[in-house]
């Protein structure tokens, strides 16, 4: 259940009534909004401060189409997503910063073909303690300079909450990654952050975790929350995670945020990542996160899934066309 | 490992090979196949009559890229597919056949779409004793009559053995269901048929699961064998099944056989089906399996997930663009 | 929802009233059964005819201990399971008979330790058609020659529908293989059998779907059915498969059906068996089903999985201990 | 591989020799340990130098048994588990601490049975923002005078790294939730305490995954790892999650360090949690986790799973004559 109760209602009042519904609080600038996981009636006299009462059938508040109706429009120095939902972002980028040539190589790359938003990771939250980590600090001031040479928007990720300021300073938009959808540090510090976030979810939630991990974050205060698929965690094996298209379906449906689809980590090969962007393209998604790297058999990590460059500027080609096909445009 | 054997070979000496690679024995116009599990060496008196040996690499042997490259084509009335996979067939229809009238408004529907094959069920495999569980023989005659009235491809399931000879003898691609797929009885009978089958992947079946239940068909000498993906068990529970695009990725890289996409049965529900289905067609797949019905909320079996007409009219102008988007040809 | 029908009740009414509730009719001596998917009310003129009257709140009916409380007691030579649920059986014995001199040690080893059922395939539901399928019709005579010999209860798998009656004739307790549990042509035929029926669940059948299996059996008129939980698929590969003993607890405690658990095959790994095995013996099933072969690196199928006769020796030791300390007895 | 190096090794020459291996350095009183992804030569100048070296052939390194083979013996205050596997802990207790009442009646009963070890959270890593999220520091010191007061070992949850440290200071084993297995911030500080850790499992972890989340531990430094399984998410939903085990058969097979198992977080529901715990003593399993409150139904979190005052006095006598049967001693 969701209430807008009026400004001018008592302070103590107000505790009041979010103690007896043991409901969240979050000030707007027109209302407050009490939160509470149960429909409940309201009191006689507290009608009057009560603008508008919505209850709601499911896990899903604020996040709710049943809320908002229409999609939460996020804008973004290169435009914006949501919304009318016109528009299409690609983030594209190699999974890893590496080295100063490798970053700035596929910096030039990613801006030749007109793409605007370029990911790239320094705090790798790796599934292995004897594998590369990423060149975390050391590597901060490289993408610094990519994103002030190259005008890209910079999309990078919080493996933890000891990294979450130096990216949050960074980041045009802070991406948590799938392993910590369920970090509750970085949930509460990104609901009192005001960078849009991209929040991956997690390879073993469903998706009413899925939706709830993003309340953590809008009832914080931070409404600019963008929801990434990118694999669940199946039976099977030969491909690295399984898309969960049938899933994304169904966020579009009742979901009033913009939803983006990484089919890399997805595929966790290479070979498929173009023809399921293809795919994510076509059911009119909202954006596309692929890893694109100058020469993936020699990257540091998740090497067998990149694009090479060659393969990706094939690709642009392809989904320019899609998206025409379904009258939709490419930020 | 798969051998080609000369056909002037002795048929004891043939014998004798068959049983030492515990292999299976298959007979073609131009040599015998001899296909083993095991990857082993060719004895020196033997070499005179192999005339090509492929050793593969994995549990997927006949319906190996390894073992033929190009995709198996498949002619049908209407055209074919696979081969240069220029091609994209649509098979549309309701779940089952429930009355004459229902049928002929469906069939009369689909035909004016320009669309070629329809599908119907009439001995269904339901979860429940206790539910709808088709007309049965009662409904053959209706899909005769459809046959020949409107020229449609027949695309119907095998429930199970007993009931195979009648579809088999009606349809132009005889379907075998989800629930169906580890059953030894159809697989083997369909190994002996002459046409082409329309394998659904078990919910529960992992890839190498499907292909070796391909293998069974194709190793009892019927080559015409189209893969179908509807949907795997996962996890997540907000939609019936969860789609499997990143497995399809990986049997179009693979196997030599057709794929064919049903959306509706993975979805579960209407609303998402179209956006999934547009998916699948810019991922360039074979063919596309999708219900239809004149009027889904009295559908006997499957009604949430059936598009009515004006939702599957307007999803055909759609895929028709996306189509040419991707230089495919729709059938 | 579940109706009990005086019998003296006139045919055609009778059949009125199943088919106004779309119900299906099951003729015992003391009343007809009709089962219906839905909970609808009785018409007044049928009140006088209706004995009893169970509404049901879930896909389960005749298996629900809402319907019959009590475990269902199924009667073998040795003894019974289920009904007070004092006694657990170990049904013991190789995965494949293989050879006469195999299973001949095979039944002499299991009836030297007081072991009173014997496992053994003779149609095997094989993953791939290269590997060794079973002796199949060649087999039957040794089942018979160790039934008659050792005096031991025979269960054994039936493949598919064209091995039903050679297998109904031989076995005392007729199995339904995990891949078989979709099969309805199966299903329908234990129906009409007047043997018990082990009926394991489908790697990829969730508990609804084990259940509603079930019921079309019981509603074919056999009730003498026993559940076999053998392992799901999931995404941990480490093992073959998850054994899903929370889903045995659920069984255990809404359905009226005794309960069987198959270690071996959730496992994959026979040295994970033994401990797993005395876990479900703690937990108080009602049965134990258990591979054990002479020389388990020699056999033809299942060979990671079958214990040796040392270590099925050591296990039963075990076993009696644990059943002592939970008031079981091992029949 | 592991390299057990000679401390007498110059410092440069150990750098030159972790970096040639990307490996990663570890200090004992006895010698350095190098542990590195990959199996590689020793090249000849640095022989002079190696103790031992470990090829290893999984993710498993410090963990694995092939590394050491007897299971890592971890001391607490009222015995030991692991090393010769004679002791299983029984860790017991509310989900959470709600109130002084609640907390002291608990410690109470749960002292009185005789059990050591006593569980309740603080701080609630909890799937929604709109439930109860824990007492929080409030909590604090009530565990404090639990633990002195009763005598009674503390096990509490670390839910993120902002309060890691007052769960480190109060409890006597650190308990890393499931939500909380790729929290990299945590497993960092956990590797540099010097308290025993019980990490669960995520429900999302395939062991590979859960190995790896302990190697991060293990290499910082902290070798009193606990492993805890506590359920996976399968496609089972009768079910809170899926008790893994046959997961657990095979951790206790190739890992070197203690297993505990949690049966209420896998059932979620009070009903089938005796019969799992009975099964896992039977197993014969280092430790149970289990959740007791005195009025269940009042529980403000996990209502449904605790068990009552009555069931659990009643699961222990059980549990004792099982550990009886199978030679194990609970502590």
């Amino acid at each position: 259940m969701i209430l807008h109760v009026k400004k001018d209602i008592d302070k103590n009042l107000l505790n009041n009534v979010v103690n007896y519904y043991n409901g969240v609080l979050l000030e707007k600038d027109e209302y407050f909004i009490i939160i509470s996981s149960k429909n409940s009636n309201i009191k006689n006299e507290w009608q009057q401060y009560i603008i508008e009462k919505f209850e709601l059938n499911s896990e899903c508040q604020l996040s709710s189409r049943e809320y908002k109706k229409e999609t939460k429009r996020i804008d973004l120095p290169c435009g914006y997503i949501g919304g009318d939902e016109k528009n299409t972002i690609i983030i594209a980028g190699p999974c890893a910063v590496e080295s100063e040539q490798q970053i700035f190589e596929s910096a030039k790359f990613i801006k030749s073909l007109g793409i605007n938003a370029f990911r790239a990771g320094l705090y790798k939250s790796r599934s292995s303690p004897y594998t590369f980590q990423g060149l975390g600090d050391k590597g901060l001031n490289l993408l610094y300079k990519i994103k002030n040479e190259f005008n890209l928007i910079i999309v990078s990720e919080v493996r933890d909450i000891t990294n979450f300021d130096k990216i949050a300073n960074l980041a045009d938009i802070l991406q948590v990654g799938a392993k910590a959808m369920y970090d509750q540090a970085i949930l509460r510090a990104c609901g009192e952050s005001s960078k849009p976030v991209l929040l991956k979810r997690h390879f073993g939630a469903n998706i009413s975790d899925f939706i709830q991990a993003t309340e953590f974050i809008l009832s914080a205060g931070n409404e600019k929350v963008i929801l990434c698929e990118r694999g669940i965690r199946t039976f099977e094996t030969k491909t690295r995670f399984t898309l969960d298209l049938t899933g994304v379906a169904y966020m579009k449906k009742y979901l009033n945020l913009p939803v983006v689809v990484d089919p890399s980590h997805a595929m966790g090969y290479s070979y498929g990542v173009p023809a399921l962007t293809k795919a994510c393209m076509a059911m009119g998604i909202d954006g596309l996160l692929i890893e694109v790297h100058p020469s993936p058999q020699k990257a540091l990590s998740d090497a067998k899934q990149q694009l090479n460059h060659k393969e990706f500027t094939d690709l642009m080609v392809s989904l320019k066309r899609i998206a025409k096909a379904i009258d939709k445009n490419i930020i």
